[in-house]
């Protein structure tokens, strides 16, 4: 009566959602505050008065038509070039609107990007811990995800494995940096050789730079993609950025190197027109145009990251340092990080298995939480260890 | 190296754009104020003010992650209550929040049903003259889309078409009343007729009803589909009645009576999973539960469809009476609708050929723009029309 695969995708409840709704569970029994939730990657820092501010002044002073009419599919030409400058103006980079094309986030972006490329029998490369999504967004256009083995020293490119998975059925590779799980941020040492040996294989292959994370970089510097390679698709979201995962909206650059930019656009414009997309929500493109250049502060999250890390440490953990986004990914105390996981929820510390992220014996630490939180959960860190310990 | 079907829907250029992009260049040529544009279906009725203040007092005083933050997939859950209990109160319904799945607008509302139900061989059916993004919506699942041809003297349904097209493979069948093209409001009769026909076929055939024009019906009843019939989808959208188009905002309409409400409401979050509809954005979800109830002042669509339909009917054109939506359907002065709007355009008067819809010798004037430019069309309908008679 309905599509099995739709049903299937719709109602399997994922590891988070669980934890999620143990959480949930547990905080009735014994107070939110005792709760240690570190499974949720939802920004903590608050949208930017800014971004508030700009979205207030839009509403007051333009015309309605202007801010909630319909806008051609690809955003409104205006916010493209203003949003092209930016990019210019941080990257060295030389868009014009026409490179951009706008998007209701990057889980749309990325997706738009796998359904304007996949053909029949194309497969698509990323590399573990990644964001698990990827896979369902990849069959769901009819191609295949091949993973590439972690790197657990440091979170970087295992390039053996990878030149491996590569094959003439190579349409695309995904990367994410910074990254979701690991927090880890591609050097320019590892964009190089990656592109070096896509450059090698004497034939267009698409790197896909899904960069919800870019602006949540602690120290590091995060190479923009385009500037080292040709044939680079940059999908951002300004969830993170601003703050706005619930409003939708981020962007896709195609630049003019690409092997064949009519035709790339051409398909992305008609894979937004079939999933749906037909203008990212309008008021969000004005008000990000608006604010083009500006981004929260991420000192909150560099401080809980350097805590949490800091404190895993003295506890026992193996963990590496973070350098973006929001996530720590340490080493279980156990082979089995679901059982690992199942052991810290005695102590009400919520935290998700690294096999989610196709790195078993590993889990995911979400640190965009409040700081108290982390301070009080470190004594339950150790308590956990010393249990391991014996 | 792109998928040609992407490439092909992203690019061919639409008869409506084509019309649009030929309405520039004039514009350049001879003014503004000397287009007749009537191609574009655009609501022209400012946005009211009273949701401009609702989304002003709620930046100005939610916490921003309750504003900003992710929702559930299906919405916001006390969003959907409220809209929930709107609904019923008009229309004499029992839905709670649990039937309401929120979306980015109706195309993504009617793609999200096709998507969540179509199975290997399916066909969709529907009801010259139709929105012409029905075909590659449906075609975009792996489904086929059956035309039932048009019934010219009052735009209902014709119905021993219908069941001519109706077979086994039938999944469902797709209605939008207020109709664009035709400006029809399908009747209770004619409501009563085609879910009789449904319920009589002895199996399951969902009703999938798009209703983006529901506010916009002139001293006509609207029917609500629920109320006939237990397998209904109603699909709706904020895009007419408060203006928002490019917000893509609106939800599906899931009622406990489906066949089987869980396997459905799965599928549909499966649906709007796959085509990365994350969540609907979430500003909108706050504001239309805010405005619950009210709608636009629809008296100037009414005002010039009247005036534009009298105009008309005294330039000799044969034309239904309008009864919703804004849009008028008349028939063309020759049986070649193409070559008729060709010949409209030398007045510069732009319509869309009936052909477009699944309606050959029959065009499209969309009334929803200024009723001085629909007082000054009309001696060029006029001359238009003596050109025919020669």
């Amino acid at each position: 009566m309905v599509s099995a695969k739709m049903y299937e995708l719709g109602t399997k409840k994922s590891t988070i959602r669980t934890i999620f709704e143990f959480g949930r569970k547990r905080a009735a029994e014994v107070g939110e505050e005792n709760i240690f939730d570190f499974s949720l990657g939802n920004p903590n820092v608050p949208t930017p008065d800014f971004v508030r501010d700009a979205a207030i002044e839009i509403l007051q002073t333009y015309e309605p038509a202007q801010v909630h009419g319909y806008t051609v599919a690809p955003g409104n030409p205006k916010v493209r070039e203003t949003l092209a400058a930016s990019i210019n103006q941080r990257f060295g980079t030389h868009f014009a609107g026409k490179n951009l094309f706008i998007t209701s986030g990057a889980a749309a972006a990325i997706t738009i990007c796998f359904k304007a490329l996949a053909e029949e029998g194309d497969e698509f490369i990323t590399f573990a811990p990644y964001f698990p999504e990827y896979k369902v967004f990849v069959e769901s256009v009819g191609a295949q995800l091949k993973v590439v083995k972690p790197r657990p020293e440091d979170w970087q490119i295992d390039f053996d494995d990878f030149q491996k998975l590569l094959s003439p059925k190579t349409k695309a590779v995904i990367i994410n940096s910074p990254n979701n799980p690991s927090g880890a941020v591609y050097s320019k040492e590892t964009i190089t050789r990656l592109t070096d040996i896509l450059k090698a294989q004497g034939r267009d292959i698409f790197l896909i730079c899904d960069e919800p994370y870019r602006e949540l970089a602690y120290g590091v510097e995060v190479p923009y993609v385009p500037n080292f390679y040709d044939n680079a698709l940059v999908c951002y979201s300004y969830s993170k950025s601003f703050s706005l995962p619930g409003e939708r909206i981020g962007y896709i650059v195609v630049p003019d190197e690409v092997a064949d930019f009519e035709k790339i656009y051409g398909a992305i414009a008609g894979a937004a027109r079939v999933l749906t997309h037909v203008n990212a929500p309008s008021l969000w493109q004005l008000v990000v145009a608006k604010c083009a250049g500006k981004s929260v502060d991420i000192t909150p999250y560099e401080r809980n990251g350097k805590l949490l890390y800091e404190g895993l440490i003295a506890a026992g953990f193996e963990c590496v340092k973070p350098q973006g986004a929001f996530y720590l990914f340490p080493k279980a105390l156990e082979a089995d990080d679901y059982a690992f996981c199942e052991r810290a929820k005695k102590y009400d510390l919520l935290l998700v298995p690294g096999a989610d992220f196709g790195a078993p014996g590993y889990f995911r630490a979400a640190y965009c939480i409040k700081q108290e939180t982390i301070e009080r959960s470190l004594p339950l860190f150790k308590k956990l260890a010393a249990e391991y310990r014996g």
